[in-house]
């Protein structure tokens, strides 16, 4: 089968000669490779992984700049390592993606009348304004290049995938198309813009109330929309022609194109007076240049259907829950057969991804994972986004510490994403105090009340305090946004260090998940799926949706305080509660309620 | 005495008439009147109170647009009340200077071909950006008034003040003025600029190892400068010659201008193929403009000389730990005899206010109040910002809940700052309840360890994530940098609910002033002066340099956790130890030893 990994590992100097000579023939001194394509996506189809057969790089984010000398390879915090043991150093040199951003390496090399080509159709506004604002001091050209340059040297490009379009009911998503499409057109009346471009898949799939197939993890159709203030909205995608018959008679008229026409149509579309919104790092440069080449204006602010989707409607939040609870009861499953085979059986990293996929299929609605899973023996876990080798990886002992980080797509509307931390005998004393200041963290967000409006960043804060108190931190988020059978990653809501300029709101999702990392010895991470809820006028908290017991052998119940502990309790006999009806024989429930006893004493 | 009251109170609509006439002279169908002058700084001289004289608005911050129908007047969260009672509403429209800000106002309100006045050595690079935006959108003109508009309708105007130049010894500002140069040059020379503007009154007296007289509560010389990379340093403002003598023979050159001569010294100085430094915020747009002008450029980030002031050295944390030390021994004198005043004779606002100034003249180096003292008895603790009538505003009662938060600036090095909430017979419940409760937020700060480089809203959430744990907040931010002999007020450091962007690091100085506050009713807010230092290999804490007893009768022990409990007693411990030598009366050492006794028992 070929995946992402097969493109990078076809990898040879060779690709890069091929579309060197392209930039010759394009007269280009330099070309710009994001990672992402023409809907600046976190997922894109193998067709579009221009950036891993250039580079042979299979991250998720990242960007090249390739010259007829150098190919930079700009990577963030999370990709080192894999980086650097994926591509060959004697031609490909990496840089920090935001430390030492391209636009600083143009800055330094670009020569007077270099042609630097970028797809106007890829590069976002954010990313075109740094690059060109450096190619003007050094007196170099921003290119667009006309048509995609990887189709005149990438021979044996895998196709563009077309999967049907799956349409939902209103009853569903929670809110009818024509409803959605009002409060949208509502938000352009109000900021004076005559069209939208939209190009970020889950938003054009929940706009729309469907889905597809088109890419790994999340279930979309990949698709881009130009919507008008009024009349029609133009699709452009590989549709077929009795999807696109669907789309045309619906209670909103959309009208589909081929993927190829986005441009042409937003030529013919927009008028000298109107006014275009494009997201800024999230949209194509190409529709803000195309706004101004016509005598309009261009308005780069996040697209209003980020933050329409991201407050979930109660038909929405009912799915979610119901398939994090589904899902718990498939963790309970995983665990308890986990302990087991450990002592008993060779258990690999590949072993347990491929188990608890078995056991999701077991749920009637299930249909891939959300993500690749995560599953970590030791070391291995101090590791972002390490992902077990096809060769199995490690075996796990009885002596390891595991980390699991997995979810699911469930096509009745839900998308999961959980971590357990597990240990398989008596933990050392080190692994529970950690485990136990994450639990902590954990903790600190799970309970704590905030006013409407709060943003993200104050309850990163809540998660990291007590771990700065015993000297400890991490390099990561403490949660993110996830989708309503979306993507696993969901924005504009986050937890993290850096500043947010996203007030959370009842409706939201994010989940929540501190960790500690030792690097080559352990990682540890526990992570829930949370809604966020009101809990009096103006204040909010965050309550769990997902219900799979923390390992008690590593919590050290002394070194948490009355409050803690009660938390723990109440989640415990929540999760026993809750997911023991769903397990069908008598030896998981009698695990589940022997994980889920009180920290101290036992359940009466 | 002429002070910005009376500038304000004899406001009449005249004022008005005589400005429009000369903006019809200059063609002008608005001008925009910051309440800051051409040093962008929060403290104005008297001749440059514009906003006051126009609007009859004498807040510390705020910005007018001035039509030939309408004038409206931006103020932020801190003003709304203070603005209404002084301004005249037949004649002034109030506005959120950020939920609707100027460039909102332009958007709406602008015809095409309109000239909208500024002038370019007040307005800074950022408002400029903002409002030329708007303006080009709506076919107006962004249009530089030639010389001051002021000049010519503001016929009483005061003199600018003219003040000694006072020097300082590097042995007293802990480094010499070539040793600061040579690291503001290297900052200069690392971001590849030829020229820095620097217009902050207390960049330019730290830099200079001056201070003066020129403005209230912040003991500066008002000045401005343009650095070179190389060579000499233009000084310009109203030094006398033998000042300028002086200046000029130091280790450094300093050649002194005349404080008019700021742009055409520029011009001569910037050559085609210079970069000049502007500070974007506190920086003007007329330096950027010129720099472009002559075929330049202009970097607009935060002046270097922001950040080397903000990490204090040995001898000013020396200095500052000092100062606060003589200033708390005057608050203990104050707070003894205000316990004993309130019962036995009338007590006012400004009464109070009165007093620690005049305790505060005892101490030998004492200059002036580092800001306006708020002295405000029950709901006037409720107004940010209250400043006590002439009339001596409200007297105090035993069954007062009283805020004062004052300090002072000492002429050897230090600038103080500090709040206590005070309470003469036995509290409410609920008074004690909610002080408490601000007590925790100030210990949860206090207590904190948190990594090198940690952004401000990390702590500000520190404060605050246990008074939402009650469902309480307040408006504010949490804490702002303090200068050594200079401003109050100083950045770039900040605690604050939004985002921030400046690291944390040792040396720097910080508030710590959580509140709450019921309008009409009380204020609460507990404030130390703080300074951030190291508690092993990258990691930070701050520990407080004032010693004040906070009321053990506004404090319910059983609501503080026991590491809470035993912080409060530490520090009641050290304000015992290291005041109580300082007081020269028993009385006053037995009030402490009984205001610092141990929330649960007696001290041994």
């Amino acid at each position: 089968m070929t995946n992402v990994k097969t493109i990078a590992a076809g990898w040879e100097p060779s690709r890069v000669s091929a579309l060197r000579d392209v930039m010759s023939a394009m007269k280009l001194d330099a070309l710009v490779i994001p990672r992402w394509d023409e809907q600046q996506f976190e997922y894109v189809s193998l067709a579009n992984e221009r950036l891993a057969w250039t580079t042979g790089f299979t991250g998720s984010w990242g960007l090249s700049i390739v010259t007829h000398d150098d190919v930079i390879l700009f990577i963030d915090g999370r990709y080192p390592e894999q980086a650097a043991r994926e591509t060959n150093s004697d031609w490909v040199t990496l840089q920090h993606l935001y430390e030492e951003p391209p636009e600083d390496w143009i800055s330094q090399h670009a020569q007077a009348g270099w042609r630097v080509g970028f797809d106007s159709e890829v590069v976002t506004p954010d990313l075109y304004d740094r690059l060109q604002k450096v190619c003007e001091q050094k007196a170099a050209l921003m290119q667009p290049t006309a048509s995609d340059t990887f189709d005149q040297c990438w021979l044996d490009r895998p196709e563009t995938p077309s999967s049907e379009v799956i349409q939902l009911s209103a009853e569903w998503a929670g809110e009818s198309v024509a409803e959605k499409l009002a409060r949208v057109r509502e938000q352009m009346r109000l900021a004076g813009v005559a069209w939208l471009v939209e190009t970020q898949p889950d938003n054009v799939n929940w706009l729309l109330n469907i889905r597809g197939q088109d890419l790994p993890y999340c279930p979309v159709v990949r698709a881009r929309l130009l919507i008008g203030l009024k009349g029609e909205i133009h699709l452009f995608g590989d549709v077929a022609d009795s999807d696109a018959e669907a789309l045309a008679s619906a209670d909103t008229t959309i009208r589909c194109h081929a993927r190829d026409q986005f441009l042409n149509t937003l030529e013919h579309a927009i008028q000298p007076a109107d006014c275009l919104w494009v997201d800024p790092t999230q949209g194509p440069q190409c529709g803000r240049q195309m706004a101004e080449t016509v005598g309009g204006g261009a308005l780069t602010n996040r697209s209003p259907i980020t933050d329409l989707k991201a407050r979930k409607n109660d038909t929405e939040l009912t799915a979610l829950r119901s398939a994090c609870l589904s899902d718990s009861a498939v963790w309970v499953r995983l665990l308890h057969w986990l302990e087991s085979a450990v002592h008993s059986e060779v258990v690999t990293e590949l072993g347990v991804e491929e188990r608890i996929h078995q056991f999701r299929t077991e749920v009637d609605d299930y249909t891939a994972p959300s993500f690749r899973t995560i599953s970590a023996a030791d070391g291995n876990a101090s590791l972002a986004h390490y992902s077990a080798p096809a060769d199995g990886g490690a075996t796990l002992k009885p002596s390891t510490l595991f980390l699991l980080d997995s979810g699911g797509q469930f096509s009745r509307g839900g998308t999961t994403d959980t971590t357990r931390t597990w240990c398989f005998q008596k933990p050392t004393s080190e692994h529970r105090r950690l485990a136990t200041c994450v639990l902590k963290a954990h903790i600190a967000v799970a309970q704590q009340v905030f006013p409407v409006g709060t943003l993200g960043h104050a309850l990163d804060s809540a998660a990291r305090l007590p771990m700065w108190q015993a000297k400890l931190d991490y390099d990561h988020g403490t949660g993110h946004g996830v989708g309503h059978y979306l993507s696993v990653h969901e924005f504009p809501q986050r937890m993290q260090k850096s500043g947010t300029t996203v007030g959370l709101e009842a409706g939201m999702t994010l989940t929540v998940e501190p960790g500690f990392y030792r690097a080559d010895e352990f990682g540890i991470r526990h992570e829930n799926l949370c809604e966020v809820v009101c809990c009096g006028d103006g204040w909010l908290r965050l309550e769990s949706m997902a219900f799979v017991p923390f390992n008690r052998h590593l919590i050290d119940a002394e070194m948490l305080t009355p409050v803690e502990q009660a938390w723990v309790d109440e989640y415990h006999r929540q999760v026993y509660a809750r997911v023991s009806p769903m397990l069908d024989n008598d030896e998981l429930v009698a695990w589940l309620e022997a994980a889920t006893q009180p920290l101290t004493g036992h359940r009466s």
